[in-house]
């Protein structure tokens, strides 16, 4: 078991038949900036915040001096469809903490009303594309063929959807409620805002909803920086990893 | 202790005199070919899904937009002998998961009335050979003995057997039944049918049944093309995986 | 969940108003170094020790033939202010662990009467400086405001603190009381006791007490030479790794 | 929690007043043979196994066609003096798995009448020796004054003791038992009956009792044979290690 506790940040009575939206870290950044494009232009009250065991054991520093810490975010939004949107700045790192996260994730929007997941991401093809496809995934084959009709694609790679994008897919169809992945097209070493307003844009038509996408790619510019910084945090870590202790490896076995 | 939720697909009744048959991926997936090939020429029904929180936390796509999550399936066989079938995508990540998943695998299988476990695999050469040997171990000396009988090798290579292949047999005599491992000589890096139809005949040989071959190597012929999608996207993954967060290795003892 | 035994060493009662103060191992050993000193000038007195089932799974062996447990040791000292100080000779090794860890760090030093918490650590910049610098993160933004009239810098670089300097203001956070984290420059590949001293005169400034640092530099040459002993015996435990079992990597998918 | 499975052999009464001893694989397999030889000489009887989830998730194929599963043993020595004997083919392999599975092993002796530990294994210096040191760490000061009569060194070199003949002590300690662990010089890298001779004559010594040592050579050649055959079957793993699914570094941050 993996511990995750949940920090109430305001009451909200669970909507009646919500949408359960998932934008978290991941490949170009697609689902995170979309679903912060959501909870901006819609504004999404956060009512909730999960802290996972295992995500990554650190927090972050902020230039006003104060701390960020790494957790997912519930948001309710109310107009003009009823979402439950998970944010956050991390995804849990071992695989078993992916599942339980996952789990909790999907919990958390069927009580408070969700009857439906939609998971947003990227699709990774190595290369930059004029206009980005829109891929889909979906629970169910019925599902499936009704996503067609808005114009999304079907993968033929036979590859998979990792981390929270797809297993958040399994533990909705475990709970009884469908879901469906909509993937962006993306290099997969970029911030992607282009693949990011691809996806909403077919996410919008499909679930029927307007959005003004002006902000759009200035939001995607202040996580580009955002990210930079992390990116440098990172490799000072690793830098600076000593003193270090005897991995597991070198501890096996001795005796 | 590694979470494993159980998903009834069709009430069954508890057979009498089972066996317990397990054929999950493993070298040359050897094993899997074998078994799947037993599910469809005896029409075996699944009756129950296990999902563990210790399998790659992902799903995979299909071709026609739907997704394949990652689990374990039990199949029930009641003719020409009763068999409790073990098939899936995936085996446990962690040495931990596999023995959980073991467990689970065997108590199920004792559940639905196996009164034995077989458990079916390859054992890799290295290299190719024109008729492949098969191999067996089993839980007690006259068990070992009364195989050989049936022109199976004992290995001499002082190895062992990895995976469900092995924790089944050791939950097995934990839980009081006997097991046995059959394992079919196979290079290693190829999906290999013929291996598979050697561990067949032995296999319906020792336990009293005649099996068609005919579909066998169409069977593992679409295997191999499905896995070669997999390593594809395995590829992928390796590729794109950034932005990436600090490693666990990175983390320790920095403060 | 992750086991962690607490070990009483001596009956104490609650005080009324501590601070909780962490120096564990980390980056210079800068905090290590500053909390010592506190606790060897203050006197204060070892009533509990916490034995964490992440921590290296192993004992250091002294001189005189005795060994040293891996644990984290809980101070009380009364005068000149109420304080409650983690000591210890190692951190948590998984990020899992870590975070069990912190909670229970801080909970321990909730019940025994901590209002607020203090983290001392390494802030690692790859080079020496003449007169290190003393970065704060804090848990409010008002209190990063109080922090800075007391000369102490806010870091510009985006990063984030890791290990219990980190994590403990988030269980901090969690469990209703505020907490700092105050980080002296230091090159990171040396034990630093300037950083340290540099941190502990910030410290002791915005919480208001005096202390003598005559002894700090030679406690922190003691140090020195028992890290670089370890470090050898480190050295020692990747060279004799063997016999070695089958890495986890190699296990997976076996069979 | 990592959960461990008693399988009772035989029953038998708690001794009075016995000693714990713990032999299991480790640096030069020292401790193995030295402990091994004990039971073999006294006819220690075994009387429980243990089957930890966090042994190498395999099992090992004996020549006669049967499987060894993975497991630690009890064995029970009442006569030259009482004993607990600790014998086993594997330590567990995480970090944590060690710690409980240390646990454990103290519990159970404590059960069967243990009022003290000694745990055996190797000391790795690199270089062959002709007459093997043997270094003791003991849990008190007194405890190791006394060992320092009985000709043992003390090690100087500020290292560890890895594994389960480290955390044996801390356990022991932890449960209110002192514990001993008495280490053999070895080169590291080859199986060291000598070392375990010289292990044993200080601790029969120690304890108070004789033992022949004629036939120790023998066993240890055995254990080498055997040994030598496991390395060979890695070497296969490592090989064989496809189809490969992606690893947990892989599946991160990939959505």
């Amino acid at each position: 078991m993996i511990k995750i506790i949940e920090r109430k940040i305001k009451d909200v009575e669970a909507l009646e038949n919500a949408i359960l939206v998932e934008g978290l870290p991941g490949i170009g950044h697609v689902g995170r900036i979309a679903a912060e494009h959501i909870v901006r232009e819609f504004k999404g009250e956060k009512f909730l915040e999960l802290y996972c065991y295992d995500f990554p054991p650190q927090v972050l520093v902020n230039e006003n001096g104060t701390v960020e810490f790494m957790n997912n975010e519930f948001y309710i939004v109310r107009e003009p469809v009823q979402m439950i949107v998970v944010l956050g700045n991390t995804q849990a790192l071992s695989p078993i903490g992916q599942y339980y996260l996952a789990e909790k994730l999907v919990e958390v929007g069927i009580k408070y009303g969700a009857k439906m997941t939609y998971t947003l991401g990227g699709f990774g093809v190595g290369k930059i594309t004029d206009v980005p496809k829109v891929y889909a995934a979906a629970t169910s084959e019925e599902l499936a063929n009704k996503l067609k009709e808005y114009g999304v694609e079907f993968r033929k790679d036979g590859g998979g959807i990792v981390g929270a994008a797809g297993l958040m897919l399994t533990f909705s169809k475990l709970n009884g409620i469908e879901g469906v992945c909509l993937m962006g097209e993306t290099p997969g070493y970029l911030v992607d805002p282009k693949s990011a307003r691809a996806v909403l844009e077919k996410f919008s038509k499909i679930v029927g909803f307007e959005i003004d996408m002006k902000e759009l790619e200035e939001r995607a510019k202040d996580m580009e920086k955002f990210l930079e910084k992390i990116r440098k945090f990172e490799e000072e870590v690793m830098m600076q990893q000593q003193p270090k202790p005897p991995s597991d490896e070198d501890l096996r076995y001795i005796g």
